[in-house]
Protein backbone atom coordinates (compact mmCIF):
# COMPACT_ATOMS: atom_id res chain seq x y z
CA UNK A 1 0.00 0.00 0.00
CA UNK A 2 2.26 2.86 -1.27
CA UNK A 3 2.38 5.97 1.29
CA UNK A 4 2.50 9.82 -0.66
CA UNK A 5 3.49 12.83 0.61
CA UNK A 6 2.65 16.32 -0.57
CA UNK A 7 3.75 19.46 0.08
CA UNK A 8 0.85 21.75 0.25
CA UNK A 9 0.31 26.10 -0.16
CA UNK A 10 -2.90 27.36 1.00
CA UNK A 11 -4.85 30.77 1.61
CA UNK A 12 -6.53 30.01 4.92
CA UNK A 13 -8.63 33.09 4.57
CA UNK A 14 -11.59 30.82 3.02
CA UNK A 15 -10.94 28.15 5.77
CA UNK A 16 -12.56 27.12 9.17
CA UNK A 17 -8.99 26.06 10.04
CA UNK A 18 -7.05 23.03 8.39
CA UNK A 19 -8.65 20.18 10.52
CA UNK A 20 -11.63 18.51 8.89
CA UNK A 21 -14.90 19.30 10.87
CA UNK A 22 -18.67 18.36 9.37
CA UNK A 23 -20.67 20.88 7.34
CA UNK A 24 -17.63 23.46 7.65
CA UNK A 25 -14.97 24.08 4.56
CA UNK A 26 -11.43 23.23 5.85
CA UNK A 27 -8.50 22.57 4.13
CA UNK A 28 -8.35 18.80 5.19
CA UNK A 29 -11.66 18.69 3.71
CA UNK A 30 -10.82 20.10 0.15
CA UNK A 31 -7.23 17.85 0.14
CA UNK A 32 -9.43 13.98 0.78
CA UNK A 33 -12.14 15.66 -1.50
CA UNK A 34 -9.41 16.23 -4.19
CA UNK A 35 -7.88 12.50 -3.32
CA UNK A 36 -11.68 10.88 -3.68
CA UNK A 37 -12.16 12.66 -6.53
CA UNK A 38 -8.91 11.89 -8.36
CA UNK A 39 -9.20 8.20 -7.64
CA UNK A 40 -12.63 7.24 -5.37
CA UNK A 41 -10.92 6.15 -2.60
CA UNK A 42 -12.19 7.30 1.27
CA UNK A 43 -9.23 8.15 3.11
CA UNK A 44 -7.76 10.80 5.78
CA UNK A 45 -4.45 12.27 5.55
CA UNK A 46 -1.88 13.46 8.23
CA UNK A 47 -0.78 16.55 8.74
CA UNK A 48 2.60 18.40 9.85
CA UNK A 49 0.63 21.12 11.23
CA UNK A 50 -3.16 22.24 12.57
CA UNK A 51 -3.17 25.85 11.35
CA UNK A 52 -6.36 27.92 12.61
CA UNK A 53 -9.00 29.55 11.14
CA UNK A 54 -7.51 32.34 8.61
CA UNK A 55 -3.70 30.90 8.66
CA UNK A 56 -2.03 30.21 5.60
CA UNK A 57 0.77 27.53 4.69
CA UNK A 58 3.69 27.66 1.98
CA UNK A 59 4.89 24.55 2.85
CA UNK A 60 2.18 22.80 4.92
CA UNK A 61 3.25 18.93 4.46
CA UNK A 62 0.80 15.54 4.18
CA UNK A 63 1.21 12.22 4.03
CA UNK A 64 -1.53 9.45 3.08
CA UNK A 65 -1.75 5.80 1.99
CA UNK A 66 -3.67 4.87 -1.18
CA UNK A 67 -5.13 1.56 -2.36
CA UNK A 68 -3.70 1.18 -5.75
CA UNK A 69 -0.53 3.14 -6.81
CA UNK A 70 0.21 5.63 -9.07
CA UNK A 71 2.74 7.87 -9.89
CA UNK A 72 3.78 10.62 -7.18
CA UNK A 73 3.59 13.11 -10.12
CA UNK A 74 0.44 11.64 -11.45
CA UNK A 75 -1.38 12.17 -7.63
CA UNK A 76 0.06 16.09 -7.85
CA UNK A 77 -1.66 16.65 -10.99
CA UNK A 78 -4.55 14.68 -10.55
CA UNK A 79 -5.23 16.19 -6.98
CA UNK A 80 -4.26 19.89 -8.65
CA UNK A 81 -7.03 19.31 -11.37
CA UNK A 82 -9.71 18.80 -8.72
CA UNK A 83 -8.81 21.68 -6.95
CA UNK A 84 -8.96 24.25 -9.12
CA UNK A 85 -12.15 26.27 -7.19
CA UNK A 86 -10.17 25.95 -3.77
CA UNK A 87 -7.27 28.30 -2.89
CA UNK A 88 -5.22 25.23 -2.36
CA UNK A 89 -2.24 23.57 -4.54
CA UNK A 90 -0.22 21.20 -4.02
CA UNK A 91 3.33 22.31 -4.73
CA UNK A 92 5.54 18.60 -4.81
CA UNK A 93 4.54 15.11 -4.24
CA UNK A 94 6.74 12.19 -3.39
CA UNK A 95 5.98 8.36 -2.61
CA UNK A 96 7.34 7.62 0.48
CA UNK A 97 8.87 4.72 3.18
CA UNK A 98 5.35 3.16 5.13
CA UNK A 99 6.97 4.04 8.43
CA UNK A 100 6.65 7.74 7.50
CA UNK A 101 4.65 10.17 8.91
CA UNK A 102 4.11 14.21 7.69
CA UNK A 103 2.85 14.96 11.67
CA UNK A 104 5.27 12.10 13.94
CA UNK A 105 8.29 12.33 11.69
CA UNK A 106 8.58 15.94 12.15
CA UNK A 107 11.61 17.35 13.62
CA UNK A 108 10.71 20.90 13.25
CA UNK A 109 7.70 23.63 12.67
CA UNK A 110 8.75 26.88 10.94
CA UNK A 111 6.47 29.84 10.83
CA UNK A 112 6.34 33.33 9.47
CA UNK A 113 4.31 35.85 10.53
CA UNK A 114 3.93 39.22 8.54
CA UNK A 115 3.15 42.94 9.22
CA UNK A 116 2.26 45.25 7.56
CA UNK A 117 3.64 48.40 8.42
CA UNK A 118 2.31 51.23 6.81
CA UNK A 119 -0.06 54.28 7.19
CA UNK A 120 -1.55 53.15 4.26
CA UNK A 121 -4.56 49.56 4.71
CA UNK A 122 -3.71 46.81 2.57
CA UNK A 123 -5.10 46.35 -0.60
CA UNK A 124 -3.52 43.75 -2.51
CA UNK A 125 -2.50 41.79 0.91
CA UNK A 126 -5.77 42.21 2.67
CA UNK A 127 -6.15 39.05 4.55
CA UNK A 128 -2.64 38.13 4.13
CA UNK A 129 -0.88 40.43 6.81
CA UNK A 130 -1.51 42.01 10.31
CA UNK A 131 -1.85 46.01 9.49
CA UNK A 132 -0.20 48.30 11.75
CA UNK A 133 -0.06 51.88 11.24
CA UNK A 134 2.52 53.03 13.75
CA UNK A 135 6.26 52.26 13.17
CA UNK A 136 7.56 49.39 14.95
CA UNK A 137 10.91 49.15 16.02
CA UNK A 138 12.15 45.74 15.01
CA UNK A 139 15.29 45.76 16.97
CA UNK A 140 13.84 45.78 20.27
CA UNK A 141 11.11 43.17 19.03
CA UNK A 142 14.51 41.28 17.92
CA UNK A 143 16.32 41.69 21.16
CA UNK A 144 13.05 40.65 23.03
CA UNK A 145 12.38 37.44 21.09
CA UNK A 146 15.83 36.49 22.22
CA UNK A 147 14.66 36.15 25.28
CA UNK A 148 11.83 33.44 24.46
CA UNK A 149 14.69 31.04 22.82
CA UNK A 150 15.62 27.92 24.28
CA UNK A 151 13.65 25.67 26.46
CA UNK A 152 10.78 26.93 28.52
CA UNK A 153 7.96 26.76 30.23
CA UNK A 154 5.39 28.71 27.69
CA UNK A 155 2.04 28.43 29.95
CA UNK A 156 2.22 32.47 29.01
CA UNK A 157 1.72 32.24 25.91
CA UNK A 158 -0.62 29.15 25.37
CA UNK A 159 -4.34 29.49 24.49
CA UNK A 160 -6.51 28.00 27.29
CA UNK A 161 -8.07 25.94 24.89
CA UNK A 162 -4.46 24.33 24.40
CA UNK A 163 -4.29 20.21 24.44
CA UNK A 164 -0.95 19.99 24.81
CA UNK A 165 -0.14 17.64 27.86
CA UNK A 166 3.12 19.98 28.34
CA UNK A 167 3.37 23.74 28.35
CA UNK A 168 7.53 22.59 28.33
CA UNK A 169 9.34 23.73 24.53
CA UNK A 170 12.54 24.73 22.93
CA UNK A 171 11.94 27.47 20.23
CA UNK A 172 14.63 27.17 18.09
CA UNK A 173 15.11 30.12 16.25
CA UNK A 174 13.07 33.93 16.95
CA UNK A 175 14.07 36.66 14.42
CA UNK A 176 12.55 39.63 13.93
CA UNK A 177 13.50 41.93 10.44
CA UNK A 178 11.91 45.00 8.70
CA UNK A 179 11.64 43.79 4.97
CA UNK A 180 10.76 47.16 2.95
CA UNK A 181 6.78 47.74 4.56
CA UNK A 182 6.52 44.91 6.43
CA UNK A 183 7.94 43.16 9.66
CA UNK A 184 8.68 39.68 9.21
CA UNK A 185 9.04 37.46 12.54
CA UNK A 186 10.32 33.76 11.78
CA UNK A 187 9.69 31.29 14.53
CA UNK A 188 11.10 27.56 14.80
CA UNK A 189 10.53 24.84 16.92
CA UNK A 190 9.98 21.21 17.30
CA UNK A 191 6.46 21.95 18.05
CA UNK A 192 4.36 24.85 19.47
CA UNK A 193 1.40 25.18 21.45
CA UNK A 194 -1.78 26.09 20.53
CA UNK A 195 -1.73 29.60 18.99
CA UNK A 196 1.76 30.29 20.47
CA UNK A 197 3.27 31.93 17.92
CA UNK A 198 0.30 34.63 17.85
CA UNK A 199 0.50 35.13 21.28
CA UNK A 200 4.51 35.59 21.08
CA UNK A 201 3.52 38.05 18.04
CA UNK A 202 1.34 40.01 19.48
CA UNK A 203 3.58 40.29 23.21
CA UNK A 204 6.67 41.47 20.35
CA UNK A 205 4.90 44.01 18.85
CA UNK A 206 3.74 45.88 22.51
CA UNK A 207 8.03 46.06 22.16
CA UNK A 208 7.80 47.45 18.78
CA UNK A 209 5.25 50.02 19.63
CA UNK A 210 7.29 50.88 22.70
CA UNK A 211 4.08 50.14 25.32
CA UNK A 212 6.67 47.23 26.78
CA UNK A 213 10.50 47.36 27.63
CA UNK A 214 12.59 44.61 25.82
CA UNK A 215 13.09 42.78 29.01
CA UNK A 216 9.20 42.67 29.57
CA UNK A 217 9.01 39.47 27.20
CA UNK A 218 11.24 37.73 29.20
CA UNK A 219 9.44 38.48 32.49
CA UNK A 220 6.10 37.44 31.05
CA UNK A 221 7.47 34.37 30.02
CA UNK A 222 8.81 33.55 33.34
CA UNK A 223 5.37 34.42 35.27
CA UNK A 224 4.30 30.86 33.72
CA UNK A 225 0.94 32.90 33.36
CA UNK A 226 -1.54 33.51 30.30
CA UNK A 227 -2.96 36.80 31.90
CA UNK A 228 0.60 37.87 31.64
CA UNK A 229 0.55 37.46 27.76
CA UNK A 230 -0.01 40.78 25.14
CA UNK A 231 -2.32 40.81 22.92
CA UNK A 232 -2.88 37.55 20.31
CA UNK A 233 -2.11 38.57 16.95
CA UNK A 234 -4.84 38.19 14.28
CA UNK A 235 -4.33 35.10 12.31
CA UNK A 236 -4.01 37.10 8.62
CA UNK A 237 -0.60 37.94 9.05
CA UNK A 238 0.38 33.81 9.83
CA UNK A 239 2.22 31.07 7.33
CA UNK A 240 3.13 27.81 7.96
CA UNK A 241 6.62 28.10 5.65
CA UNK A 242 8.05 24.63 6.10
CA UNK A 243 8.37 21.40 7.85
CA UNK A 244 11.79 20.03 8.87
CA UNK A 245 12.39 15.94 8.67
CA UNK A 246 15.18 13.91 9.93
CA UNK A 247 17.11 13.07 6.13
CA UNK A 248 16.19 9.49 5.01
CA UNK A 249 19.29 7.42 6.50
CA UNK A 250 21.72 7.11 3.54
CA UNK A 251 23.11 3.52 2.13
CA UNK A 252 26.55 4.06 3.95
CA UNK A 253 24.88 5.41 7.42
CA UNK A 254 25.70 2.74 10.10
CA UNK A 255 22.02 2.57 11.34
CA UNK B 1 -8.47 76.08 -4.94
CA UNK B 2 -5.90 72.82 -3.37
CA UNK B 3 -4.43 70.05 -5.51
CA UNK B 4 -3.62 66.81 -4.03
CA UNK B 5 -1.34 64.38 -5.17
CA UNK B 6 -1.86 60.53 -3.89
CA UNK B 7 -0.30 57.43 -4.68
CA UNK B 8 -2.73 54.13 -4.57
CA UNK B 9 -2.69 50.70 -4.41
CA UNK B 10 -5.16 48.66 -5.63
CA UNK B 11 -5.81 45.07 -6.96
CA UNK B 12 -6.97 45.09 -10.05
CA UNK B 13 -9.00 41.47 -9.72
CA UNK B 14 -12.30 43.24 -8.83
CA UNK B 15 -12.24 45.85 -11.50
CA UNK B 16 -13.51 46.99 -14.59
CA UNK B 17 -10.04 48.52 -15.29
CA UNK B 18 -8.76 52.12 -13.94
CA UNK B 19 -10.44 54.27 -16.13
CA UNK B 20 -14.69 55.10 -14.94
CA UNK B 21 -17.11 53.65 -17.28
CA UNK B 22 -20.63 54.05 -16.69
CA UNK B 23 -22.46 50.61 -14.81
CA UNK B 24 -18.97 48.79 -14.03
CA UNK B 25 -16.43 48.75 -11.16
CA UNK B 26 -13.71 50.60 -11.65
CA UNK B 27 -10.93 52.06 -9.45
CA UNK B 28 -11.37 55.30 -10.68
CA UNK B 29 -14.85 55.04 -9.82
CA UNK B 30 -14.09 53.50 -6.41
CA UNK B 31 -11.27 56.74 -5.66
CA UNK B 32 -14.19 59.41 -6.56
CA UNK B 33 -17.12 57.69 -4.85
CA UNK B 34 -14.66 57.92 -1.94
CA UNK B 35 -13.53 61.48 -2.16
CA UNK B 36 -17.78 62.22 -2.68
CA UNK B 37 -17.90 60.65 0.77
CA UNK B 38 -15.46 62.45 2.80
CA UNK B 39 -16.02 65.51 1.35
CA UNK B 40 -19.18 65.74 -0.80
CA UNK B 41 -17.15 67.23 -3.83
CA UNK B 42 -18.40 65.46 -7.36
CA UNK B 43 -15.33 65.55 -8.93
CA UNK B 44 -12.72 63.69 -11.61
CA UNK B 45 -9.46 63.11 -10.66
CA UNK B 46 -6.06 62.77 -13.52
CA UNK B 47 -4.07 59.31 -13.42
CA UNK B 48 -0.73 58.36 -14.31
CA UNK B 49 -1.68 55.28 -15.91
CA UNK B 50 -4.96 53.93 -17.12
CA UNK B 51 -4.45 50.34 -15.93
CA UNK B 52 -6.82 47.50 -18.00
CA UNK B 53 -9.02 45.12 -16.65
CA UNK B 54 -7.09 42.68 -14.10
CA UNK B 55 -3.97 44.97 -13.98
CA UNK B 56 -2.97 45.77 -10.27
CA UNK B 57 -0.70 48.84 -8.85
CA UNK B 58 1.83 49.21 -6.10
CA UNK B 59 2.25 52.72 -7.09
CA UNK B 60 -0.40 54.21 -9.08
CA UNK B 61 -0.30 58.17 -9.02
CA UNK B 62 -3.49 60.26 -8.94
CA UNK B 63 -4.03 64.45 -8.77
CA UNK B 64 -7.70 66.12 -8.08
CA UNK B 65 -8.41 69.74 -7.08
CA UNK B 66 -10.89 70.14 -3.62
CA UNK B 67 -12.69 73.16 -3.42
CA UNK B 68 -12.24 73.24 0.09
CA UNK B 69 -8.39 72.83 2.20
CA UNK B 70 -7.87 69.97 4.06
CA UNK B 71 -4.61 68.66 5.76
CA UNK B 72 -3.42 65.80 3.09
CA UNK B 73 -3.22 63.27 6.07
CA UNK B 74 -7.11 64.08 6.51
CA UNK B 75 -7.46 63.44 2.76
CA UNK B 76 -5.83 60.48 3.02
CA UNK B 77 -7.37 58.60 6.22
CA UNK B 78 -10.98 59.83 5.27
CA UNK B 79 -10.70 58.16 1.71
CA UNK B 80 -8.99 54.68 3.34
CA UNK B 81 -12.27 55.44 5.66
CA UNK B 82 -14.62 54.80 2.56
CA UNK B 83 -12.20 52.57 0.86
CA UNK B 84 -12.82 49.94 3.54
CA UNK B 85 -15.09 47.22 1.11
CA UNK B 86 -12.63 47.99 -2.12
CA UNK B 87 -9.55 46.67 -3.21
CA UNK B 88 -8.09 49.90 -3.12
CA UNK B 89 -6.12 51.97 -0.75
CA UNK B 90 -4.25 55.46 -0.35
CA UNK B 91 -0.75 55.09 0.77
CA UNK B 92 0.66 58.32 0.66
CA UNK B 93 -0.74 62.12 0.05
CA UNK B 94 0.68 65.37 -0.45
CA UNK B 95 -0.43 68.91 -1.11
CA UNK B 96 0.75 69.77 -4.70
CA UNK B 97 1.41 72.87 -7.11
CA UNK B 98 -1.22 73.95 -9.36
CA UNK B 99 0.78 73.35 -12.10
CA UNK B 100 1.21 69.35 -11.11
CA UNK B 101 -0.59 66.91 -12.81
CA UNK B 102 -0.49 63.16 -12.48
CA UNK B 103 -0.12 62.25 -16.02
CA UNK B 104 1.26 65.02 -17.92
CA UNK B 105 3.81 65.69 -15.03
CA UNK B 106 5.36 61.75 -14.97
CA UNK B 107 8.43 61.62 -17.12
CA UNK B 108 8.36 57.70 -16.30
CA UNK B 109 5.92 54.88 -15.59
CA UNK B 110 7.86 51.66 -14.03
CA UNK B 111 5.84 47.87 -14.14
CA UNK B 112 6.61 44.88 -13.17
CA UNK B 113 5.55 41.17 -14.42
CA UNK B 114 5.05 38.58 -12.00
CA UNK B 115 5.35 34.88 -13.76
CA UNK B 116 4.94 31.95 -10.69
CA UNK B 117 7.00 29.19 -12.73
CA UNK B 118 7.03 26.05 -10.76
CA UNK B 119 4.57 22.96 -11.35
CA UNK B 120 1.87 23.47 -8.82
CA UNK B 121 -1.26 26.60 -9.23
CA UNK B 122 -0.58 29.64 -7.06
CA UNK B 123 -3.24 29.41 -3.77
CA UNK B 124 -1.93 32.27 -2.07
CA UNK B 125 -1.31 34.26 -5.51
CA UNK B 126 -4.19 33.47 -7.88
CA UNK B 127 -5.09 36.46 -9.93
CA UNK B 128 -1.91 37.88 -9.38
CA UNK B 129 0.16 35.81 -11.17
CA UNK B 130 0.70 34.40 -14.23
CA UNK B 131 1.27 30.52 -13.93
CA UNK B 132 3.87 29.06 -16.33
CA UNK B 133 4.47 25.68 -15.35
CA UNK B 134 7.05 24.83 -17.87
CA UNK B 135 10.87 26.09 -16.72
CA UNK B 136 11.37 29.55 -18.15
CA UNK B 137 15.24 30.39 -18.87
CA UNK B 138 15.39 33.99 -18.17
CA UNK B 139 18.64 34.52 -18.71
CA UNK B 140 17.60 34.00 -22.40
CA UNK B 141 14.37 36.41 -21.89
CA UNK B 142 16.87 39.67 -20.23
CA UNK B 143 18.83 39.26 -23.25
CA UNK B 144 15.99 39.31 -25.32
CA UNK B 145 14.68 41.80 -23.22
CA UNK B 146 17.77 44.01 -24.33
CA UNK B 147 16.81 44.33 -27.79
CA UNK B 148 13.45 46.49 -27.23
CA UNK B 149 15.49 48.89 -25.43
CA UNK B 150 15.60 51.98 -26.82
CA UNK B 151 13.98 54.33 -29.26
CA UNK B 152 11.85 52.01 -31.37
CA UNK B 153 8.81 51.43 -33.44
CA UNK B 154 6.50 49.05 -31.58
CA UNK B 155 3.66 48.75 -33.57
CA UNK B 156 4.46 44.76 -33.20
CA UNK B 157 4.36 45.38 -29.32
CA UNK B 158 1.11 47.56 -29.65
CA UNK B 159 -2.89 46.36 -29.50
CA UNK B 160 -5.15 46.94 -32.52
CA UNK B 161 -7.55 49.48 -30.53
CA UNK B 162 -4.48 51.61 -28.67
CA UNK B 163 -5.23 55.30 -29.68
CA UNK B 164 -1.92 56.49 -29.26
CA UNK B 165 -0.81 58.98 -31.95
CA UNK B 166 2.53 57.44 -32.36
CA UNK B 167 3.71 53.81 -31.80
CA UNK B 168 7.08 55.56 -31.39
CA UNK B 169 8.31 55.14 -27.87
CA UNK B 170 11.52 55.05 -25.91
CA UNK B 171 11.96 52.38 -23.52
CA UNK B 172 14.34 52.68 -20.83
CA UNK B 173 14.74 49.42 -19.31
CA UNK B 174 13.84 46.46 -19.66
CA UNK B 175 15.05 43.56 -17.09
CA UNK B 176 14.59 40.23 -16.55
CA UNK B 177 15.08 37.96 -13.50
CA UNK B 178 14.62 34.79 -11.42
CA UNK B 179 13.59 35.83 -7.74
CA UNK B 180 12.87 32.36 -6.56
CA UNK B 181 9.92 30.06 -7.98
CA UNK B 182 9.23 33.48 -9.68
CA UNK B 183 10.42 35.56 -12.47
CA UNK B 184 9.81 38.96 -12.64
CA UNK B 185 9.86 41.47 -15.90
CA UNK B 186 10.21 45.46 -15.10
CA UNK B 187 9.96 47.91 -17.83
CA UNK B 188 10.43 51.44 -17.71
CA UNK B 189 9.76 54.02 -20.15
CA UNK B 190 8.48 57.43 -20.30
CA UNK B 191 4.92 56.40 -21.82
CA UNK B 192 3.94 52.65 -23.22
CA UNK B 193 1.44 51.80 -26.29
CA UNK B 194 -1.96 50.16 -25.08
CA UNK B 195 -1.06 46.69 -24.03
CA UNK B 196 2.78 46.76 -24.65
CA UNK B 197 4.24 45.08 -21.66
CA UNK B 198 1.83 42.26 -21.90
CA UNK B 199 2.97 42.18 -25.64
CA UNK B 200 6.30 42.62 -25.01
CA UNK B 201 6.18 39.97 -21.97
CA UNK B 202 4.06 36.98 -23.84
CA UNK B 203 6.63 37.52 -26.13
CA UNK B 204 9.86 37.07 -23.93
CA UNK B 205 8.12 34.13 -22.54
CA UNK B 206 8.17 32.38 -25.94
CA UNK B 207 12.00 32.90 -25.50
CA UNK B 208 12.18 31.85 -22.06
CA UNK B 209 10.17 28.50 -23.22
CA UNK B 210 12.90 27.39 -25.71
CA UNK B 211 10.65 28.24 -28.87
CA UNK B 212 11.75 31.71 -30.05
CA UNK B 213 15.45 32.35 -30.44
CA UNK B 214 16.55 35.37 -28.29
CA UNK B 215 17.28 37.11 -31.64
CA UNK B 216 13.60 36.58 -33.17
CA UNK B 217 12.28 39.35 -30.21
CA UNK B 218 14.26 42.00 -32.07
CA UNK B 219 13.22 40.48 -35.81
CA UNK B 220 9.46 40.99 -34.75
CA UNK B 221 10.44 44.52 -33.28
CA UNK B 222 11.75 45.62 -36.74
CA UNK B 223 8.67 43.62 -38.66
CA UNK B 224 6.07 46.57 -36.82
CA UNK B 225 3.16 44.23 -37.64
CA UNK B 226 0.88 43.30 -35.05
CA UNK B 227 1.03 39.57 -36.24
CA UNK B 228 4.61 39.46 -35.52
CA UNK B 229 3.98 39.31 -32.01
CA UNK B 230 3.69 36.05 -29.65
CA UNK B 231 0.90 35.43 -27.48
CA UNK B 232 -0.24 38.55 -25.03
CA UNK B 233 0.67 37.20 -21.80
CA UNK B 234 -2.58 37.85 -18.98
CA UNK B 235 -3.37 40.85 -16.88
CA UNK B 236 -3.25 38.71 -13.37
CA UNK B 237 0.45 39.05 -13.18
CA UNK B 238 0.95 42.94 -14.47
CA UNK B 239 1.67 45.95 -11.83
CA UNK B 240 1.99 49.73 -12.33
CA UNK B 241 5.11 49.95 -9.62
CA UNK B 242 5.87 53.26 -9.47
CA UNK B 243 5.64 57.07 -11.46
CA UNK B 244 8.62 59.30 -11.90
CA UNK B 245 8.23 63.05 -11.94
CA UNK B 246 10.50 65.91 -12.74
CA UNK B 247 12.04 67.10 -8.91
CA UNK B 248 10.85 70.02 -8.19
CA UNK B 249 12.47 73.13 -9.14
CA UNK B 250 14.21 74.08 -5.23
CA UNK B 251 14.83 77.36 -4.40
CA UNK B 252 18.43 77.27 -5.45
CA UNK B 253 18.04 76.49 -9.15
CA UNK B 254 18.31 78.23 -12.60
CA UNK B 255 15.04 78.72 -13.87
Amino acid sequence: MPRYRLTIEYDGSGYNGFQVQDGQPTVQGAIETAIKAFCGEDIRIAAAGRTDTGVHATGQVVSFDLEKAWPARTVMNAMNAHLIHEAVSVLDSAEVDGEWHARFSATGRRYLYRILNRPGRPALDLGRVWHMKKPLDADAMHAAAQGLVGLHDFTTFRDVNCQSKSAEKTLDIASVTRVGDEVHLVFEARSFLHRQVRSMTGTLVEVGLGRWAVEDVATALAARDRTACGPVAPSDGLYLTGVSYQPAPGPGDDL
